[in-house]
């Protein structure tokens, strides 16, 4: 792997530290610090926190491009693609409890402070939500999956209820509300 | 009504603060210049602005007691219940998109910081559920409701698909999850 440049250490720093204790209690220094960054080298790359928060959203979703992609494999049945989906993002949150999703982090601590940030990340869930109604709506065409609703209703219901699943496990700090979601996942798709 | 003491009007003030811009975001000084007090009175009735945060809570639940009343009303069926409950939640989420719910903004963002907030949110969260349950289990005894799933784990799910629903509506700015997770109620009680 290239040595990453000097925007990029910050950009790691940022997506980790804004990740792990939030957009608000996270200053430029702390991200400077955590990158091994002079404070001063911050504004050469980024214009402000929140451009730099913006380009972490986009660092995030390139990360998880995968387990968005596991909606389209090709000659899989609908309903292993749904199911393979959530458990690939079950297993990647159930390794930061207390972390939560970064979208949903910011969801509830920045979209009301920056109209850029709330925009950006409601694209993000739309493209998810998207993605994962073209994987129902295939399903329910081939009556693979019942139809409990609109494909589009069901996928935005449930991109909903899965944050809501990772919101609960970061209060709780337990993997039961994965469990409870992918049963009733299966309950909505059967 | 009694006018609030010096410490109810800081607590008021803090309550609708903190939901309108966040915990982080909220400085001891906004506080305290919403109550219209001194910022030295602060500290007069709060050890910390932890200590705040879970007095706030507290109020929060005082006022949230009657629409978790509904869930209890004798002589309803199970099913009314559940509905009205949701459906007075929705009304009280619809005035304010943009806030959010307390509890779940203090979850994504407080929990990891504050060990006796997360502590006091996963209470509350966790009351929530119990009542859903009792109302969910009477139900499915009857044959009212559908089993689906045991009446904790539906609870559960329904209270992290709810939280869901208002955060996606905050980051669309829309009522469209209301309306969503509505369908997917009756979808899973019937």
């Amino acid at each position: 792997m290239p040595r990453p440049s000097a925007k990029g250490r910050i950009l790691d720093a940022a997506l980790e530290t804004i990740h792990g204790q939030g957009y608000n209690a996270t200053s430029i220094q702390d991200i400077t610090a955590a990158a091994g960054a002079p404070k001063g080298s911050f504004y050469n790359h980024f214009a402000s926190k929140e451009a730099l928060c913006l380009e972490i959203l986009d660092l995030y979703r390139e990360r998880e491009l995968g387990i968005l992609g596991i909606l389209e494999v090709p000659g899989t049945p609908s309903r292993d693609r749904l199911i393979r989906h959530f458990a690939a993002l079950t297993e990647g949150n159930k390794c930061g409890l207390e972390r939560g999703c970064l979208i949903g982090n910011l969801a509830a601590e920045a979209a009301s402070a920056s109209p850029a940030v709330r925009d950006r990340l409601a694209r993000m869930l739309s493209e998810w939500t998207s993605l994962l109604a073209a994987c129902i709506r295939e399903g329910q065409a081939s009556g693979e999956l019942a139809a409990n609703g609109s494909p589009e209703d069901l996928a935005a219901f449930l991109v909903n209820a899965y944050e809501g699943a990772i919101l609960r496990a970061k209060a709780d700090c337990c993997e039961e509300p994965f469990r409870q979601f992918e049963h009733f996942l299966l309950v909505l798709l059967d």
